[in-house]
């Protein structure tokens, strides 16, 4: 990987994330070393078909905030925020450990949602090595964020199952 | 997986192969069996990274036309035409096979370039197995595509790193 950049998914529509997955096996089918890091997946349950291919895969993960702010009546803003305090830092810690690929799955809502401080994250990018490749997935980014992005795809909905009252469906959407 | 719907990956933006990918992926993590038929992917060049990873997980692959119409100089209609007469009969047979998710990357455009003839794809998804997911990619679909399709995206470009002279990268562009 010779210039990393800063890659931004975003829309209503579906493949922000499996986006961010397929471009994580190109990588590896390169040998390159990745992270993953996600926020408001519940090991639980959402993620859990593609969390646990990347890790048996090698992929190094860990999650910030079980809960996603579509349910924002069961999250609290404060909480949110003490749970994501570390994320700026912790970032920095892997700029420090030759990863080639990093990716922040749906940090663009939790920046939206305020739970991670814009600025900081303006800050944290500016100190991106740069050979590192970084993504942020996630239906709204703002617009500082996108000017910083070397590459922005908008996931835009054409046609999604859900309007049709068909959940999500195991294997397919989580 | 309940009732499998077809998914069509659109647009001029990056991420329609890989959130492909990212679907294969998160459908291997649920155990279940994927085709993946790619088209105009060389396999010595274009797709080594992704398609490498995915018969290294199992799953089983194909390619027809290793030439990508945008080089149509290169490319030869009646050739094209030619290469892609077994796709018809090719699906069919898979959907003999208990996938549980095919994937045809790029089919969009061999139906736009008319290399495969429209009415005789609508013709083998009206055959598809209730259970069977199936996925196409590629930048232009025909309408009566979209119009069979559960789920629709397109991935718009509002900024990529081409514009910019920037070239594909190995692990991230192929």
């Amino acid at each position: 990987m010779k210039k990393g950049l800063l890659q931004i998914y975003i829309g209503d529509g579906k493949g922000k994330t499996t986006a961010a997955v397929g471009q994580v096996i190109r990588a590896l089918g390169h040998n390159m070393r990745v992270f993953w890091l996600s926020f408001f997946k519940d090991p639980k349950k959402w993620g859990h078909g593609e969390i646990k291919m990347l890790k048996s895969m090698g992929v190094d993960t860990r999650n910030f905030v079980c809960q996603h702010p579509w349910f924002k009546k069961r999250i609290k803003k404060t909480s949110a925020r003490k749970q994501c305090s570390d994320v700026p830092e912790f970032i920095l810690g892997l700029f420090k450990k030759n990863y080639d690929l990093i990716v922040l799955d749906e940090v663009n809502d939790a920046i939206s949602a305020d739970f991670i401080d814009e600025k900081e994250i303006l800050s944290v990018l500016e100190q991106k090595p740069e050979s590192v490749e970084i993504i942020f997935t996630g239906r709204n980014a703002p617009s500082a964020l996108t000017k910083k992005a070397g590459l922005v795809t908008e996931m835009k909905m054409i046609k999604h199952p859900y309007g049709k009252g068909i959940k999500a469906r195991r294997g397919i959407e989580y």
